[in-house]
């Protein structure tokens, strides 16, 4: 097995990537199973908690770099599990915003600590300097593809 | 949508990674496309290529990260698709290993010729030595978690 990671794929930043995020995914998500989330589920409540006002399905698919309508079944989800309601935005009636609710707030806070804990785990060998480089390295491959 | 991001969600590395994966791997997929792939089928096709004598589906379900039942259906559809077969293995007649076919071998060249095109354009704002960084790193986060 060491073998075959000294060939192409090893160096393939694509390869790479997914299985780094798979690994990290996989542990959030074991984390957050007592909160009844699954970690994509967990980026809408954190965006919706982090507005008053709440936040439109479109922007939460640009930020989060999901489908629309795989935001509109994430929020499904969430409203299902009474963690956030749709309302109507003042601003514009055709567009319904999300806006989280007293219990989602609650879910949010102790699904962050939990999510936060989990990390820890896959990022045990990087400091916080390799961390910062990493956020930025990470940052500038999103803003490549927007 | 700016502001959104000013918040938790952009330090959270977890999150940092997968928006970052997910990007390239639709980036990949739909170079892979044409030649009938998609990006963990693709993966499978290159540990398989790498030997004359095959590999386990343990070994591969071990370096993609994948559960053992995921890298059964990997091998099915690419089975199925002429471009490996699986082998009894000399060494242990209980194990069958996994082997390129002469069509999977000639696949395999074009659809990394075009995986490796496809990559450029997310990883565009990144260097030869940013790249280099960003192998260290996640592989660190790998080696982690295994």
């Amino acid at each position: 097995m060491e073998e075959l990671m000294d060939r192409p794929l090893s160096e393939d930043l694509g390869f790479l990537l997914s299985r780094a995020s798979g690994a990290v995914v996989r542990t959030t998500n074991a984390a957050l199973v007592e909160h009844g989330l699954r970690v994509r589920q967990y980026s809408v409540l954190v965006l919706a908690c982090e507005t008053a006002d709440g936040v439109s399905q479109r922007a939460l698919a640009t930020v989060l770099g999901l489908d629309p309508s795989q935001v509109v079944l994430l929020v499904d989800e969430l409203t299902a599990a009474g963690l956030v309601e749709r309302r109507p935005d003042p601003a514009d009636r055709r567009t319904r915003l999300v806006v989280a609710t007293a219990a989602g707030r609650r879910v949010r806070g102790l699904a962050g600590t939990a999510a936060a804990a989990a990390v820890e785990s896959p990022m045990a060998l990087l400091d916080e300097a390799d961390r910062q480089v990493l956020r930025e390295l990470l940052t500038r491959i999103w803003s490549a593809t927007t």
